[in-house]
């Protein structure tokens, strides 16, 4: 499927104030950029860098005192095989492979050292592979209140099974943290989301698991907010701390981003089949 | 210099457990690997790893029920040039490799998101680069007591600063939160550590700064306990939670470890000067 | 029905060091006290003080250096009608006595500020009531391990909710928090508690309903390890910040308290009225 | 000296909820209420209350679906000598009267507990008494900004001491925490404050010392905002959680309080002296 991805960003400095961007869509096996383009008003010199282990594309530009647009669009081809959930299964210590153990480590918002007991209490009972972490994602959904205002940059997992309120990314920290108490390797995705309402910029997660083409990374969204077939990936990280779309190093204003996605003709219904990132 | 380094870690349990070590040296420009022996009794199947990014090697064994026996030995030359704390600057946000900024990131232990006021109120009158690191580090050694025990596998920079308490892993996370806090990229380190006593696995940090030869990392340890030119570096991370010497996934029972540096006769005075990685 | 309580208290000082102790059973309509001995070995000054407002009986004694012995037995009476638990309803804020709202502030062990969500959206579908409190009761037995050294003197309501371990302290603790959140008032008791194995210092707590004769305070024990009818009171207060046993103002060492107590012949089993304090 | 105080208070409920207010100025010796006049629109029937340990006066009213206005004026007398500083010293723990224990114990917003080591090490060389609450508060104006907007109602001391912002709140709660800490007694005090630009309630904080006139309560406003001896106490609590100037059980919507407080003309200068507050 193809999909148009766009966002607007504006920005306003009294001084030189160096960004770093990573608001393009990732290039991987699934993920095809058909084309793109990045524009900067006004035009000024940039530094772009892909990280190696994520993919992740920053862009850097130091802006001068006045006005700062940046505006991105592209068209991107998703092309992710979709599975049987019943089929994924979790991936024992002894065979994860050695590189996806950094997404087992607690982080600043998913302190998975301290959920442990929560986690097996509440999890252990549940079918092993994709269905545990499908039945975390559906045991946020029903007890966390999706309510924008109800946390901040400073809200983390520990806070959130607490106070049982968030927004997206608050979401997916809480769907890591469980996954990684309970040895499922998590990682943070930030995206462009088919069909969320209101259109913005959205947050989901990966878990690592076994299906039948092998070990991989399967996507969730416990906010059931966008369309699973409709992430177009932005950047990966272990939790929002490692993947904000406008990191400033200087006093700023900002307006609101303006962000678009727009995909196939005909509703498509979210699929429930297990769908896993072409990530190589 | 050359340095040789030994750990033995003794464990025991009743089922597989699959185990990940993390003692191995590093091997990096300024850390020759002179010789080494990594013994596992009984023998068993090992699987090893090296993380592209950090050079961090990783070795999986799966323990049968039993005991469980690994040792480490190692042959080490460190040759990392020093040079004048005077001339080591701080690199402007606009021109850091966009590579470090992973680095400035909040994380787990190190929530320098939090301590953003703190630190510009208490370092920004420190004069900047190597010495504003060394003033941090100085501020640690003298506002927080290196206690065993007062600390846990919990414990956060933000506990630390507030209960002025800890251990060597405690002082690093303080040190790397404040780096990050002022723009300053900072890692974790663990390490075998010269003149450590008593001896034991040690956790410096390293901040990202630039000196007469170009940018990049330079050693700091705010214990002040091991001499700067003595560190054996075992793994880089954002913090504690991405360099354990040993991960398990399952029950065990274990044994204090044995750890032991040796290094030059002739009794070195800790050097003054700027200790620099050669990290490439 | 009649108790008898006792409780050996050792410490050893190096210097003066003031003791403030608060180990004798309050005196109030449903407990009287038959007869009771405080022994204070050296004999020493000691100063006593009951706080009006709760009735907790206080003694203070400084200790010269070397050993400190306090014993204390007494022969309790207690007279505490039950109730129909399907009799005993919320009182409506509107209605509550106003010296009793104290008891609905959030305190330093007890955040109810902090748990208000989840208090409604977990026991809101609960019938009102004592029914209410008992449900809550029934969740904590259910969802947190009672697991001693799982916690410390630092853990509040707000972490055992998330770490889902504690002994009796923070099982009366998130009790009380939960209550408070839903706008009930709850307070935290200290108390000598018949049938808990091991014997020891026991907490419970006490709820503000209303009953058939009137509004007062019940006492739940989410633990489950003591029977209702047999405690007898120690202290009261916001929580347990404010009824230690022992505070002491210095360095000392200190033996493992020795506490007691038996009561009548014959296997009670629980009960399951409601157990009322007569308070006033 | 004579001060004439008042607050307008407006709020609007869509059903019935209680409320209740703690505006009115407590009565004690040192502050005489010469004339005062509460005022609810629409009227209602009131409840009213003194807590006995207090002397905090509570007013409870239940309001119907519509606007609620309350207005409080008053005119008090306010008699508190003044002493040299010098000559207030601390209590040690064996003289305190055992009813300000209560006022050592951590509480919700000023953890002691935790703060222990820090206020150690960082006021024991101060000159004991008060001098050393003086330092304390020196040390929070020095490093803490204030800024509206900085801190919420979940903001307490720990965090404070980490975050370097806040407001009158936040500091008190430093205050009190830090002596706390020390064991100095200290405990919250909402206020009409004179002097205080813009007009607004306040909060300061009183440690118990003993003045060449005995032991007693001292008054302490680390914000240096308002005028200590133009001070008029409405509450006094363990810390905020216990003095709101108003508390609702429902929802409702509120206008911003108007305060007022009017002293002698003339230009005051603030003392110097230890004002202390004569609180029998």
């Amino acid at each position: 499927m193809e999909f148009s991805v766009s966002a607007k960003l504006g920005y306003r400095v009294q001084q030189p104030v160096p960004f770093v961007f990573n608001v393009q869509a990732r290039r991987f096996a699934g993920q095809e950029i058909v084309s793109e383009a990045l524009h900067i008003d006004p035009p000024l010199p940039l530094q772009d860098w892909t990280m190696p282990e994520s993919g992740n594309r920053y862009v850097r530009v130091t802006a001068p005192p006045g006005g700062l647009q940046v505006s991105y669009q592209a068209r991107v081809r998703l092309d992710h095989p979709t599975e049987d959930p019943g089929a994924v299964h979790e991936v024992p210590a002894g065979e994860l492979p050695l590189s996806v153990l950094t997404h087992l480590y607690p982080s600043r918002y998913c302190q998975a050292d301290r959920l442990q007991r929560f986690a097996h209490r509440t999890f252990d009972a549940a079918p092993p592979g994709y269905q545990r972490v499908a039945t975390i994602c559906n045991w946020i959904h029903d007890n966390v209140d999706y309510v924008s205002g109800a946390s901040d940059e400073l809200t983390s997992a520990y806070d959130t099974i607490v106070q049982r309120a968030g927004v997206c990314r608050d979401f997916a920290h809480l769907g890591i943290a469980l996954c990684r108490a309970l040895g499922i390797p998590a990682r943070y995705v930030s995206a462009y989301a088919w069909r969320l309402e209101p259109p913005d910029f959205h947050a989901v997660f990966e878990a690592f698991l076994r299906g039948p083409s092998g070990p991989g990374w399967y996507v969730f969204d416990p906010t059931r907010m966008a369309a699973p077939e409709g992430i177009v990936r932005i950047g990966i990280g272990r939790d929002a701390a490692e993947v904000a779309f406008c990191t400033q190093f200087g006093a700023m204003e900002f307006d609101k981003p303006e962000v678009s996605i727009t995909g196939p003709d005909g509703a498509a219904s979210a699929t429930t089949r297990a769908v896993r990132v072409q990530d190589a």
